[in-house]
């Protein structure tokens, strides 16, 4: 659909005292952590890194870390926009020599100095509700539109949009924790936090190969994200448009809490029957016994007895881009688990998140079906949602949303 | 004090298909983590063990692993001491499994089993109140008193105490995570999750060389830990009775919230006189510019002046062995960062873990210094509080807390 640099070539080889590892270039989210990484040689894991200047912010096409932190933001009403711009400033500033592994200023806090960047990312992102606030209403994009209510939505307002997303990931947690600080310290009289969220993802080495993620209900998740080398792949991600968003994209965020307790006494052929794979290796439940995890998916692959063998309510039918007209994103989400509810049953789940090039063609159209079919619906509750315009990446000597600002 | 053996022998080298690492021998701890850790090399992170069988549980002297599920259990008012036997035994069962890297019992979630066991521990303790119910109060120790109260505690109930505690560490966050679910699972219709609290420490590889942790006030934490290697270190940590308690341990756990946005905003010299340490290696301030990590505190030296050097209320002034007649502990925390609190500052701090042979003798003398003197009691909330005797390890075949039940 699209052949336009994806900035991929310009991030996959990273350089650095010492270490060359290729970062990002294959697999792509969740699904290639393993393979996209240089084996983890004591340091080596900390020297990883992943440049904060390029086409695209970085964070989207790298596989997920360890450790992720979420942040949103909201502009305190005295802030204007050269306020913003200051703050944007700022952030890109700190990340860019933060992400290389250098300290974010004079005399920091040292929590990350010890270790190296860890494949830190830093990813910005700008809410709805942030264009009226700086008078920019009329370069709000349209993709920006809030999401249709879902059925079964259960979302906590406070836990949900922002003015601004930060997105911290790294493979350390103290690297992305302090990161984040850093970043919150950067905003003291300009913005102020307004939810916060943590998780994460295999440790690289965890695995004895290559592999795609489990999420924590068990299955193999991420199998079938669109792949950076797939000639689609950009036209999926990222957005043309407007101006200022040309190589950005659009990030669709779900607190998903899973209700495990019942998930888990479910016996294992209900489970796969539900997402359509199975659940030891992934392979799609149409590809009979030999079928491996890359398997191609075959919906209308029937038994002997004429049943569909991937059901009609299975997750990756529902979910699956020719069902849905095509539609299509980047899922890349980390577990969280973060204590336990008033009941006593686990407060964990899925940070769920989509990148698109746009939500109308992507994440709306496919969550429209899944919550009206899917049955997965019934172990989960979506408990918070935000939609952000993650602006592309800033150029060396420039900052995230300096177009959308200064333009 | 004592030459008997720790058990650090057994378990120092460890086997498994393919890897043969030496786990736990030095450093101990928060403090030598990564010089514990043989390279990791894709996979070696996962391959790495710990074995669930031995004269002491794991999870005491090993380092912090990069994550920490911290759980306890209160048991249901139906369970009698056969109940809680058949518990014990079931979970000593699946932590020997899992701590091996196989799968906990036929048809488990899968979440863990891509990755090898990546460190895994298991560690099991009773609190004060298990006893009575059980018909055992006879032989509850005398080491399990309650703590006193401190001056500044702020202990929220419904997160303190609990009839049992479940450490689960592992380099691997899905791997603790899973882990911790399926002890969970086992107490089904035993006993009901009190609290569950999460926490992390360095990723194994994150820096370039052997070196102590931080924590997320940016101090290097750890470095005056007694090590294995010393002459009193059994004596200091590991009880000697009662008779089931032989080899145990009592660990006193404390959720203490940083103060970090008044923390982040002092000079560093204030941050320095505070602990008594340099910020960016950790050396003692007593030892001048010269001075290493390592540099032997000196409480008594002054500069020409003749102020003293380790100011009068510094951290590890009042925490000093030498300033509490020797009372002496393992810390081996792990930081937490938890999202944000209502006023929007972040829930984060240290999940504060002291071992020791007696808590009269190591936690309560330091902690009743620490609470009334310390310069760094200002920047702390203590919001959380429990007392755990963590029995011996259990030998192959048997089970944790086996000599209590069946003595
Ligand atoms: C906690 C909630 C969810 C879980 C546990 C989950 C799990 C899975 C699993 C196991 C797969 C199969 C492996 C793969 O191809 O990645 C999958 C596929 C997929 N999921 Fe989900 N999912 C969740 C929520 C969602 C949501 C909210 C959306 C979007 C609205 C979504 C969209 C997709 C898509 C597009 C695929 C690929 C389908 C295909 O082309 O084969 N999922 N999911
Ligand atoms: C969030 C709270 C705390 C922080 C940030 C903290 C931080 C530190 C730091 C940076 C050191 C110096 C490095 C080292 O030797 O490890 C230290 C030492 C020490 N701390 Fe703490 N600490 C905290 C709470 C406590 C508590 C509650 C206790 C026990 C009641 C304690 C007992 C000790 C001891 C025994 C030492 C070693 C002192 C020596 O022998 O030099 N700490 N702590």
């Amino acid at each position: 659909m699209s052949a336009r640099p994806t900035g991929l070539s310009r991030r996959a080889v990273i350089g650095g005292a010492g270490a060359g590892l290729a970062v990002g270039a294959a697999g792509g989210a969740w699904g290639g952590r393993a393979s996209a990484h240089a084996p983890t040689d004591r340091g080596t894991l900390g020297a990883a890194r992943v440049p904060f200047h390029g086409p695209h912010q970085g964070g989207i096409v790298e596989p997920a870390q360890a450790r992720a932190e979420w942040a949103a933001f909201d502009l305190l009403a005295s802030t204007r926009r050269d306020g913003l711009a200051a703050l944007l400033r700022g952030w890109s500033a700190a990340a860019a020599r933060m992400t290389a592994g250098e300290p974010a200023a004079e005399g920091e806090n040292q929590v990350a100095l010890d270790a190296g960047p860890s494949s830190l990312t830093v990813t910005f992102g700008f809410g709805a509700s942030l264009f009226d606030k700086v008078g920019l209403a009329d370069r709000r994009p349209e993709a920006l539109a809030a999401l249709p209510a879902f059925p079964g939505d259960a979302l906590d307002p406070a836990r949900s949009d922002g003015d601004l997303w930060v997105q911290v990931g790294a493979d350390d947690a103290l690297v992305a924790v302090h990161a984040l600080r850093v970043l919150a310290r950067l905003a003291t009289g300009l913005a102020a936090p307004r939810w916060l969220m943590s998780g994460f993802a295999r440790t690289p080495g965890a695995t004895p190969h290559p592999m795609t993620g489990r999420n924590l209900m068990g299955q193999v998740d991420g199998t079938n994200n669109p792949r950076p080398q797939d000639p689609g792949f950009a036209a999926t991600v990222f957005a043309t448009g407007p101006d200022w968003m040309d190589g950005g994209s659009y990030a669709v965020l779900r607190r998903i809490r899973m209700l495990l307790e019942g998930w888990d006494t479910l016996p294992l052929d209900k489970q796969e029957r539900i997402i359509g794979r199975r659940k030891s290796d992934g392979a799609p439940l149409s590809g009979g016994p030999d079928a491996v995890e890359r398997t191609p998916v075959d919906l209308a692959a029937t038994d002997p007895d004429g049943v569909l063998r991937i059901a009609p309510d299975a997750h990756v039918r529902l979910a699956a881009a020719d069902s849905n007209g095509g539609a299509a994103m980047l899922r890349r989400g980390f577990s969280f688990h973060d204590g336990l509810l008033a009941d006593g049953s686990p407060d964990a789940g899925l940070l769920f998140a989509a990148y698109q090039a746009d939500p109308a063609r992507g994440f709306v159209p496919v969550q429209q079906r899944l919550s009206r079919g899917d049955g997965l619906s019934r172990y989960l509750r979506h408990e918070a949602s935000a939609l952000f315009a993650v602006p592309p990446g800033a150029p060396a000597g420039g900052y995230v949303g300096q177009q959308l600002l200064e333009g």
